[in-house]
Formats: C-alpha cells, sequence, structure tokens
C-alpha cells in the first residue's frame, strides 16, 4: 500500500484551523442545548458543532470529491475511494457547555478500514495534537513537540482516566472497578482531552465504553504514533469504537486487560 | 470598617503574574511527585507548588510585613493587623501532574476572618478570575469581562459538579448520590476550575467536602461578586473549608440543600 501523501497531512490541518474558527465564538457564549436522543436522555448539541462539521465536509468534497465522509452530526456520504473521513466536531459536548477547555475537535482519516491519520485539535487553548500511527505530534503556544508516552510497568504506579464512571453499565461497571482499585491514581472527565495527554505521557491508562468510531477512530493515530496501545478490551483492533483500553506501555495494557477480563 | 484599598487588588494581579511565571515551566513536565502524606495516600507535590508559593510569601512579606500568610506548602506566619493571606499554588494537583489544564493558583485575603479579595490563575490558559465579594471579572486572550453566574430556577435544569464522587465518604456519599440524581447533568473533574465556571455562568453548581481552607476561602470573593452563593452543607458561612455547597441561583441553592439534609 502506497504511504498518505504529505498533502493529506496539511490539508488536515486546514481542517483543524477552519473548524477553530468556526467553534470558538460560541465557546462560553449562552447558547441553548437542544437535545436530540430520542429517550430523552441528555445528550446536548450546540450551533458549534454543526457549523463546524458543515465547513469540514465542504472543504473534504471540494479537495477530495472521491472520499467517503462519516460525520457526528449528518448523514454519511459515500465515496469511490478507499479513503474515509471520520469526524466529531466538538467531542466533549458536556465539557463545551460546562465551559472547561478539555473538549476538542476530531478529525480522522481511515484507508481501507485502518486508521491512517489523526487530529485533534483544542482552539481555546492553542494545542493541537496529530500523528500518522508512526509518530505523532503536539503543536502549541510554545511551538512543537514529538508525543512520546510514557512507562509505567503496574498498575499499582499507573494514572487511569475515563470520562465518567457512569458510561460502564451492568457487568462492565463491576469490572471497571475492579481495575480502577489497582491504580495508582483514577481521574474522571476530559474524553478525548484524556487520550492526548496519554499521548503526550502525563497519563498512563484511559479505559472507556460505548465509544462511537468518530470518538476514537481519529485518536488510534496519535495514540499509536507515540508509542501507545490502543485495542478493545478483549484485545481485538478498535475500528468502530465500543469498550476501548489504551495504555501508553504494553505492560499497562496487559495488566489492564487481565483485571478487566478477570 | 474602611473599604480595601484599591493597590491590594493590583498587587494581587502581581502575585498572580510572579507565580504563573513560577509555575508554567514545570508543567508538562516530566517530574517525580513526592508524596508527603503519612498514611501513604496519593498526594503529589511538585517543585513548582512550593516554587510559587515561596514567591508569593515573599512578595506579600515585603509588601506587607504585618500581614499573616497561611499557606498549603508551609507553616503559617504570624502578622499583627487584621489582614490575612491565604493561599494554594497549584489547587488540583492531580490534574496538573496528569497534564490537564483545569488547576489554577489561588490567592485569597480576608480581613476580619473574612474573605476580601480572590484570584484563581490559571497560566497555561492564560485566564484569571478575580472578585471581592461584590464584583468579580474574567481575564483572558479575548480581554477582560465581568463574571455573572446564570439563573436557574430548579435542580432539574442544573449542572452539578464535584471533584470527584469519591471525595465524599459515609453517609455523605448517599446525600450526594440523591442530589447528583436530580440534576440534569452531572460532571466531574476540575477542583478550582469548577468554581470559575459557576462565576462565568456555565455550571449551576458545585458541591465537594472535605476542603481545606486553602482550597475554597480565595475562591469566596469570586464566587459572591459573579452573584453566587457559597455555603456549608449546613447552611453556614464557610470560612475554614469543610463540606460546601456552591450555587449560581439561590433557588438551585436552597434545592441542593434541602436534598443534602433530607
Amino acid at each position: 500500500m502506497r504511504p498518505v501523501p504529505v498533502d493529506l497531512e496539511q490539508f488536515l490541518h486546514r481542517l483543524a484551523d477552519a473548524s477553530g474558527d468556526a467553534i470558538l465564538p460560541f465557546f462560553r457564549s449562552r447558547l441553548t442545548a437542544h437535545d436530540k436522543s430520542q429517550n430523552g436522555a441528555f445528550d446536548p448539541v450546540t450551533e458549534a458543532d454543526k457549523a463546524a462539521e458543515v465547513i469540514i465536509r465542504r472543504m473534504i468534497r471540494e479537495a477530495f470529491p472521491t472520499h467517503a465522509i462519516h460525520g457526528e452530526e449528518f448523514e454519511d456520504e459515500e465515496g469511490s475511494s478507499d479513503f474515509r473521513w471520520v469526524i466529531d466536531p466538538i467531542d466533549g459536548t458536556r465539557a463545551f457547555i460546562s465551559g472547561l477547555p478539555v473538549w476538542g475537535t476530531l478529525i480522522g482519516l481511515t484507508r481501507a478500514g485502518r486508521p491512517a491519520l489523526g487530529l485533534m485539535n483544542q482552539p481555546f487553548t492553542r494545542e493541537r495534537f496529530w500523528g500518522d500511527g508512526g509518530r505523532a505530534q503536539w503543536r502549541g503556544a510554545s511551538g512543537d513537540r514529538p508525543l512520546r508516552t510514557r512507562s509505567c510497568d503496574s498498575l499499582s504506579a499507573a494514572t487511569l482516566m475515563t470520562t465518567t464512571p457512569a458510561m460502564f453499565k451492568g457487568d462492565e461497571a463491576d469490572r471497571y472497578a475492579a481495575l480502577e482499585r489497582q491504580v495508582r491514581l483514577p481521574r474522571y472527565g476530559c474524553d478525548c482531552y484524556a487520550y492526548c495527554m496519554l499521548a503526550a505521557g502525563h497519563v498512563d491508562l484511559v479505559v472507556e465504553s460505548g465509544l462511537k468510531a468518530v470518538d476514537i477512530v481519529p485518536l488510534a493515530p496519535i495514540i499509536e504514533g507515540a508509542g501507545g496501545i490502543i485495542t478493545t478490551w478483549s484485545g481485538e483492533p478498535v475500528r468502530e469504537g465500543g469498550a476501548v483500553v489504551v495504555a501508553g506501555d504494553q505492560r499497562a495494557h496487559e495488566a489492564a486487560l487481565k483485571i478487566l477480563n478477570a
């Protein structure tokens, strides 16, 4: 398979610039969150979410009319190539509406079904995390830095993050709780930001469940590019979301899988 | 009682500038967290924490030698006036060591035991929140804005934040859980940042327990200056930390107290 052309990565940054410009004016404005879920659960969508996805989709269609597009807010667009974009304009909408700067715009590109490029953009803190599975980079106010996970040889040394333990239902909740009891420091909150902090070597494990493809596919090339491991709870590759175990060190990953499947 | 002189507020900003400069180089560096607790619980202290408090204390002693100083990291310094500074150089050390930008430097000034001025500085996001009980302000990349809590007429409309539900022990855990079941959106994480988002009108309730004076006294003039209410779980003024209920709207505060004391 040919390597992904460099201009795709440059294009990814143009998508991030444009989506950040679309979203930022809405952050911390007094919006009404709409409830799009059928069953009445709280699932806020902001105007910013849709505005950003419209812009991202338009830029992709213009630049790469043969690429397929899968996004959080609108219908799938079919393509005629093996490239498919996977977009979550605001991952962490609950953080967004609470004013917290730990949401992010996720833009991923898969090729023949496998994650090839991914980017997380946080326009309020002016940070960007991106990778291609082989390397990963951070860009912020102080310049560019390579992303590299840290070593972690046991659960008792690990910082574990999850957005909220309430995401685990039934048996999964017990298995997650068993893992949480083994780690040094559990922390909640943060959605995509947690995975990026793992890629940057500040967090050792992120364990979540019930993810959609748009929540995690764009993060995989960042995690793997920084040296991390990402699988489902049963140790399989993550292709369509679900329950994931992400670790910066293979030893922590194996130890976590063991507890989650005990 | 005389009003607090304006130059004290200007001095507060100089303390924030100096402490931010001291802390920021350590943020996201690969530090070893020391464990200062006696019983082995994880209580990280960074070099940044101590460096910032040393600088803040030195500036206070030089400018106001009659003022008392109470800080997180070092022994109390007695004063000969009715002013007392209350300092937590890094509130949210767990967020700090996890790379998350939701920690803050808290600097408060009490007069005759009552909170008179308070400031939260977040040097990574370049944000500052401060108040004097009568007004409160935000400063960020886009300039200065007054802080104002939002209205919230019932728990079913409320966003509730707490750093982690694990902070509630025994009976308190049940009372907190009962409250959480009544609100629209519970969110975890964030320490001081949560109180500032309440002051900014993005969050309706913050409920915590086991706080030290340094964790909350500097935030009180910001919360009250923005129109919020801060009491203990039993409805008393917060002077020395403990269990607190903070709301942006009196109606949400009353409803939360009712559930917590049912």
